[in-house]
């Protein structure tokens, strides 16, 4: 083998290295025969030089041969899809898409992960539910998708170890803010987690790790390329993170608005468009043999019909925890927050709002944070809104009154009022096959 | 203290660190609170980023911290001077200007190292005199500079420990080119190493480390300023590495041509031009209250008058050695090569000629390699020659007939022929105060 040095410096220099170099690297590291410190300078030199598509697949490859796999169609003997989001506030998607696909036929099982700093987790949301489980066995996880059509738990922790290695790594290096080396680490978990038709929602905007349009489809390309050298069925869509998604920020709560969203309750239009354009891209990746349009008709039609809550409720007994919306934990302090003035919403930083969620408990700073899953924000006020004084701009749940009167501070700085009327804007921006 | 995490980071975005964050880095790494990890992740950071003048001294100021420091001053109750030369081919001039400063009444002390690649290292060449001991004291060393005017040691182990901390987790990530951190490295062990005066030659050519004058200006710079910052009086010649210096290139082959030079019996010009240059520069660098110009008048003198030889020998007996001539080893096999055909010597490449030394034995390709010391070449083109077929172009001294025909053949390709005059090139290109 030649010297991980020499493929430091080649990549350094802005060479290519081949897909059996890239191999013996990530698996060198995986194994322990090549130390953290030439992956770290190796991370580096990606981060300057990037990667070509070659060498992003052969690393996802690497990633994936380091672990073992789930191959679904064999235990299920069906095809079965997944959706990965890259992160945003009040992005609670997954938990409205899974019910949904599952209650159009489809089996639906994903491998989540938390949260960390303003972006919020899947598992921790689900974690809000009294007595919900996520940490499965492979053979528990294959069971739930046969048996409820949906599952959604934590990634086992005999996939892509080699990614896991890598990324702990890259975390205390500054190399995480790399296109080709998040491409691979996000594709070779679907990848290994076994699903055929996999959505990938990319988030753009400020609170989102890709900031501009422009990134966010390198990203995408990237990942539809991986996906296609993997014989995996792949769509992506760029989605808006300028402002939160939905009403809710914070576990409990925005488990509650996916509920009654199922309920027909209360629906956020922006979580509602989101969540039936990406099951109609689901369920025309399936094997029902339908366009995404069929799909997304028959994504509203479970929700109308009442059938989308009855997984919901079903799945997540399945998985351990109490349906009842009264089972879910509340804060003790709640504050209403109203406009003083009149005009139009111009911007909400999601950011910035899942910063102050943050602050309040919802999320955590470093890996080993506790979280509170009562606290959180509830904004009602979204772009391009005319406001009138009084009306109401959000809802504060908090541990106490002074964490409720600084993020009521926080949140009226936050939100941007204008006198102009102010263009709509989708949620969707872009979809990339 | 800020999180190594959040520095590189910042590195990495072209950003500048403070001397108190570049101390905390460097220091917490020496002392194994900060991981290697993150030092390669910063290393790689600067070799594409840089590092400012400030971060560079900083840097250096750290390294000297990091151990103890000789006061030559106050040992020896005056200036000592030093040089150090970036490495080259066949660069013996450390062994030539250590006796000629010292036969002029001047102190000169110098801590150096070994050879790695197709380089020499001064250390193995003084090795390869049968009971030379270069592993002395701090003690020791003063002791030979007050009573000998002239040492030359391996580097102590207990300076710079961070220097070589560093220096040994870059070499195997791919961050030694970095001009920052190669002037760091170089000046920090010379300031620790006590010397108030100190010239260096900047290597520029094939066979250096740096390949054109652009590179050697900036580093010979970056040298300058750390060496204004730390109050030393330094001066950078920059010289020519295009083709070897002198002759012999080999360790045995080398101190004997150092002898003969000093004994008048043979004299390379290029080897001979730059050790009174050099000379002349250090005696103007020291308390002699002389010019440069008077300087290599008196280098010149020492050389003619026996006494620079005189010097050498008792030098070489001061530390152990044995200065005779016919105590140095020799290689059993000794092959003449001659020119084919007439012409003007072109080229002769250092790179190339250092290789095939290596390939006989002289150098080592790994840290662990053992040396050979009495294998090796004696170039006698140079640029500009004029050649008449028969004429002797090389000698190779090698342990085997084999190796000395391989040897041959490489020799040939190496030195390029033409018909045209070429233009003659001095050996000190540039001088930098």
């Amino acid at each position: 083998m030649i010297r991980p040095a020499e493929l430091i410096e080649r990549k350094r220099n802005g060479g290519e290295l081949t897909p059996e170099e890239i191999r013996e690297l990530v698996l060198g590291h995986a194994s322990g025969e090549i130390p953290d410190y030439q992956l770290a300078a190796f991370c580096m030199a990606v981060y300057f030089r990037g990667l070509t598509a070659v060498e992003t697949l052969a690393l996802t490859e690497a990633f994936v041969q380091s672990g073992s796999t789930l191959d679904l169609r064999a235990e299920l003997g069906r095809a079965v899809v997944d959706k990965h989001s890259t992160g945003g506030v009040g992005d609670k998607t997954s938990l409205v898409v899974g019910p949904l696909v599952a209650a159009c036929g489809v089996p639906f099982g994903k491998m989540s992960g938390r949260g960390l700093g303003h972006t919020g987790g899947t598992l921790d949301k689900l974690e809000s539910i009294p007595g919900f489980r996520v940490e499965l066995s492979n053979e528990e996880f294959i069971e739930l998708v046969r048996a409820v059509g949906v599952a959604i738990i934590g990634q086992s922790p005999d996939l892509v170890p080699a990614d896991k290695r890598l990324y702990a790594l890259r975390d205390v290096t500054a190399t995480v803010d790399s296109i080709p080396l998040i491409a691979a680490s996000i594709m070779s978990k679907k990848i290994a987690a076994g699903a055929e038709g996999i959505v990938l929602d990319v988030k753009v905007g400020d609170g989102a790790f890709m900031k501009s349009l422009a990134d966010a489809r390198m990203l995408a390309e990237a990942m539809l390329e991986l996906g296609r050298g993997a014989g995996r069925e792949v769509v992506c869509l760029l989605t808006d993170m300028d402002q939160p998604l939905g009403w809710a920020i914070g576990n409990a709560l925005e488990v509650d608005e996916v509920r009654r969203m199922l309920a027909g309750e209360d629906t956020p239009p922006d979580l509602f468009s989101l969540a039936v354009q990406a099951t109609g891209r689901l369920l025309a990746l399936s094997d029902l043999g339908i366009d995404a349009e069929e799909g997304t008709r028959r994504a509203e039609q479970v929700l109308d019909d009442g059938s989308a809550l009855a997984t919901f409720s079903r799945w997540i007994e399945a998985q351990g925890g109490d349906p009842a919306p009264e089972a879910l934990p509340t804060a003790p302090v709640v504050h209403e927050l109203a406009a003083d003035d009149e005009g139009f919403v111009a911007e909400i930083s999601a950011l910035g709002l899942g910063r102050v969620a943050l602050e309040l408990g919802a999320g955590r700073r470093t890996k080993d944070d506790a979280i509170d899953h009562a606290v959180g924000i509830r904004c009602f006020a979204k772009r391009g809104d005319a406001l009138a004084p009084g009306q109401p701009l959000a809802e504060i749940h908090a541990r106490d009154k002074e964490s409720a009167r600084r993020a009521a501070e926080r949140i009226r700085e936050l939100v941007t009022i204008t006198g102009e009327p102010q263009p709509p804007r989708p949620i969707v921006l872009e979809t990339l096959v």
